[in-house]
């Protein structure tokens, strides 16, 4: 995906963190044993799943942050598509390093490929409308820009990325502030002028009051497709439309009908499960 | 679970890069202004599905961290039981605090959650059998101890913590080393006499030289029941018996009545879909 | 400044690498050797120049953090005016503590301080217009979020945080992508639907360009206030105006004049003059 | 300026935090969106003022610790004179990458820049006299080696890095310790032997008391120049003599003339306006 | 000692702090006043004394993290043998860069070297019984798994590396537990099964308990050489034995002709004296 | 010791990085498995030996970060005596908490007090002389502040700190400069009026040189008694003497009794054995 892109600042840091966690004190313990010093090896990595490619540079860091004599080779490309089969890279050079260090990577592959690919899932489902598939804060702690990037390599696109770059406002604020228009208000005057705010309504009556006071996009949490469709001709392009809540692969293609322009859906990065990655290493 | 213990240690420093992951440098804009500074409120945290507690400490983290005045109460225990509407914890205190905190403290303990949720359908299936459902490495990169606690939770068995604190020899180093012989001597010559000894097999033939070896464990790789059963007849107690590969809740009895000590499961922390929690706000 | 909000995760990590930078490894020598340690000592903090408060929590943290005994009792508010002769602060406790911290709290405070102070004064000059003054990213290295918070207590307001919460589309991005139209196009399918878009022009006819093509925010560089004014007809409130380069407190005035929405200043963070807090300590 | 140096050690820890600073948790989103990842660049900083050259290591740092495949080649030294128009630097390579640290590497050079130019201007006043400028420990919170690296490049000398590493007895400690002879009696016994001891005095009958007693320098504080010679004419040269208190650029030919070793300037550090660095990208 | 293995992500860390501790903030002074930025040095480590290396990978460190163009080249191997005048390795490259970190070097050699060459006196002094010399948990804060791996370069083995890859009972647990049944036995239920159970006795009555309830390991605390054999033919050969407490260079022989398996020393690691390396610098 | 103080900062980050690396990822697996969670204990610790107090903020620091409501209370304080059997501190509360703590609490306090112990006899032994006892920087790396802090409670004096707070001038720095003549002066004039200047010699010639230029301390190195009273002779008080090289305890009183003001001695630090400090532990 052209526009999926990773700070390369966070990935050293927490591909260095996940290997510290596996080697802990005494290191690999069994590969020293077993594997001479100067043995090398090539590793490749395979789906045996079909699914969408995405963390290949925390793959490569975790060999390289290990041993950077390790070679690592990417044979596919971020986004791009895995049927069972397909060599996602090789990996070669001191055989130790190889084996002591290819468990992280693959924690990492796993885990991002299998986001990228439920995305995908979502996001072919609701193919030729208008809707496009985000994400939510629910992320796996530590992992958040990661599991935002492994969205858009699958195709999905990213809702904000923490409490500080756009704001939301959910029920509880507008009941603190009074409603609607005061939240509203409260908020413009608050932020900055390159901060967009989106405000949730549950209701069509309370999307009148949003509608009235104006907003970037509201948030329709829980409403069933005809009544997401009315809002969408209520708001009638004035603003942006987000469906929200308990959509899954069975029901998001009944909302992406409807005309809404986002459905944001939790599970892509709190419920993904992985994806199958399998290993084949040669040792000489 | 009475033995299901986390290192204290290791919260304070996951959460708070939980946090500062979420709330960034501007923090939580949307409370801020919506919010009066003096607004006080409520939290309760209730399970909207059935299944098992994990991850109170680290949700009880997410809020003091934020703001030490925030009173966290647990309603439930670690390892027990909920069900659709258990109240798991209730947090009061500052309102700016709580809303700002909440995600954070959600997104660990749904993860754990889920994790000890499917640990306990694995267990649940065995129950009356002599396996143990035991985790794997294949954990979430920076979480690996606070999963394998909740594999606890759940009524598992940890496998090694990592590379360091076991030997688990794989087929890969059987081929360096020469042989199975050649690698368990290996192994034993090198470690210390307080680590323990695994070997994978996946033929019976190898079975008999481990047995002729010695080892403390024997992992028995994608046998079907009946190999397994032959595989515990001819351990005969001599060295505990691990199933390994590809088993799913469908099979995982069968693997359990073949007489196998353990059963491990990647599944249970790589895959799990996160426990659905529900959050019930009151402001004053 | 009700308004301004300071992301309490970010302050003790800060202010505990300056208490580390002042002390070293011996620590505060002079004090140790000259001071009992069971002095007691009462600290004011006093300013001796007209101005604004900014820093409070940074001034707190510095105490705490090197002594958690000492009490830090702010007697102005942020945001607050100064007059020569204003008590900020009293600090009570042991003597050695109070004397090892100080320079590490004044030093953040004078430092934010005369960042509101500044901000004040651009904001006062622009009073009855309708510009708001606003930072830029020349921010001091490591203390970015703190000085963003400084220009809100002076009544100034926040520009992005940094190169990852809004696009700032500039002449080398236009340059490259082909032209504005482009450069605009591919910011909008590659941000996710909660990020504002603003564009850099210097031209009148960029301008035409950008008001076909649509933007949240245009950026006039380098214009004269004739050529603002012209640009804000031009616009006619389809998007907001910003203007930038070079404007100092004599020409503020007069850009304000021109009807913008936003003035952007570096000076504010870059180049403003530390405010003058004097010191008082009595010691029993 | 031969004898600035810089402990290499602390360069990459500051400037990294400086780019996470800046690039937050998506990176630099604008140039992602509309700059080719193949796209080279060639950057070329010069100054817009006259001036003197610091941080030519922090900004080389800035764009290596982004992406180590970015060249960056300095044009002038250290300590170096600037005119306006002088080329500073260039960079070149990959245009993603010039971009998205540009912004940090000017930040850290125009503030060096701008203490080492202002450190010149009081350096130049005093020439021809016995006195040398030196800082304080009135320093932005975390860059104070950089910043006592700048005065050093300016032509200026450094006062104490921090509290550890001389003592420096202020009235405080004196009216605590009961007084001049206790207090530096007490230092000599406490510190190591090569630790030196310089005392804070505001009237000239102190000085005669510091005399009796020895110390390695006295701080005459907010003396007037004249008694500030009769300070020295007392010393005659058996400690060291330091100005210190409210000296500006139209004082300090004065107090230089008096006859003082050293001249102590906080506005060194704490109130030096950046110098205006200038970019000029050409993006292939 | 081809069985010693330092795990590589634990050494930058150590050793960057250790230079940064001694280094500070301003760097090496002395050497930046007196030698030449061009200047370039060939250092020569020779050994003065007797003894065993251990320590070259943090040497390595040293010199690289400070300088990476700096060419370490061991002239030894780790676990080898040291006359007076061996040489360890040489050092060449620039001259201030190798003068600012040899200290930092050295210390790191100098410990380890001194715990390898005292494990190998007690491991010689052994030689010919069946019992291996091991360590034990009294290690200098922070240099753990370094001072364990100079023990496995001397010719020791290591005991367990921390609270968390092994169980030992001691007295207090079984006092607790209600005696060394109930100990072992909530042992046993409480760890995984790569975890090995170790239990201490002082007398041989609780040894009955021990055989009868079955360990791994069982350590035999404070016990006289005949007490040691008697409780070794009691065990006879069900479980490993380790003898420990008050076991010195003048006692060891005689415990390890006991026939007990390990005999464990806190003196290898917590009262080594460094062995003394000496330096030869050549400075062009 | 009056005059001994520890930098408070640095305590809880040597004392936590200490805990984690003893627990590691799961904790303290036995206490845990037989200890009950309510269970309460008393530790007293007590000395085993004659020797001197230090240490006893990082044993507090040891127990409260493991468990803040373990309470720590000291029974003798810093530099002072102890005899076989004197109560060193008692601590209470959770018993779980202190048994997980207490080897790192005492892997400090046994290295410190060790090291002030040495020093003690170093310095009982030049009693009566002018001589001061004095540290070096070969100390364990990471430790360095405690350990001359320990120096100080033992009675002896600090030399400097790191490479950054003093010029010391070896004979490879005076070899490169050009002799001692250019040595001294480069020094002078590259660091700071607070910085204080020593330099080395081996002969009386050299010695000459030095007293011609003029610095703050000669090190007098490797000479022989006779020597040493010769070179204290020709200094005259004009500088402080410092003997270095190969004293020891049988060495010690003649170089104090030839009139040299310090006695470096680098084994206070790198190799003084531990103090052997007991425990009791009373658990209810």
């Amino acid at each position: 995906m052209s526009t999926a892109f990773l700070n390369p600042l966070l990935i050293d840091d927490a591909v260095r963190r996940a290997l510290e966690e596996d080697l802990g004190r005494a290191g690999d313990i069994t590969t020293l044993a077993t594997i001479p010093a100067s043995a090398q090896a090539e590793l490749v990595i395979a789906s045996r799943q079909a699914g969408v490619v995405a963390g290949l540079p925390l793959a490569e860091a975790a060999f390289r942050l290990y041993d950077p004599t390790v070679r690592f080779t990417p044979k596919t490309r971020e986004g791009g598509d895995l049927e069972p089969g397909t060599v996602v890279a090789t990996v070669s050079g001191n055989a130790r390093s190889i084996l002591s260090s290819e468990r992280t990577a693959l924690n990492f592959m796993g885990r991002l490929c299998g986001i990228a690919t439920l995305t995908r899932r979502y996001a072919d489902l609701v193919a030729g409308t208008s809707a496009r598939i985000v994400c939510t804060r629910k992320t796996t702690p530590g992992l958040r820009a990661f599991e935002k990037y492994a969205v858009k390599c699958g195709g999905g696109h990213n809702h904000r990325y923490g409490l500080d770059d756009a704001v939301l406002i959910k029920d509880n604020h507008i009941a603190v502030a009074g409603g609607i228009g005061p939240a509203l208000r409260a908020a413009k005057a608050a932020v900055g002028h390159l901060v967009k705010i989106e405000i949730e309504v549950d209701r069509l009556d309370q999307l009148d009051e949003v509608l009235a006071e104006g907003a970037d996009v509201v948030l329709l949490d829980n409403m069933p497709p005809d009544t997401l469709r009315r809002a969408v001709v209520m708001v009638a392009g004035r603003m942006l439309t987000e469906a929200s809540g308990g959509i899954n692969l069975d029901t998001v293609r009944a909302a992406a009908e409807t005309g809404v322009d986002m459905i944001s859906v939790g599970a892509l990065t709190h419920s993904a499960p992985v994806l199958d990655l399998g290993l084949d290493i040669a040792i000489r």
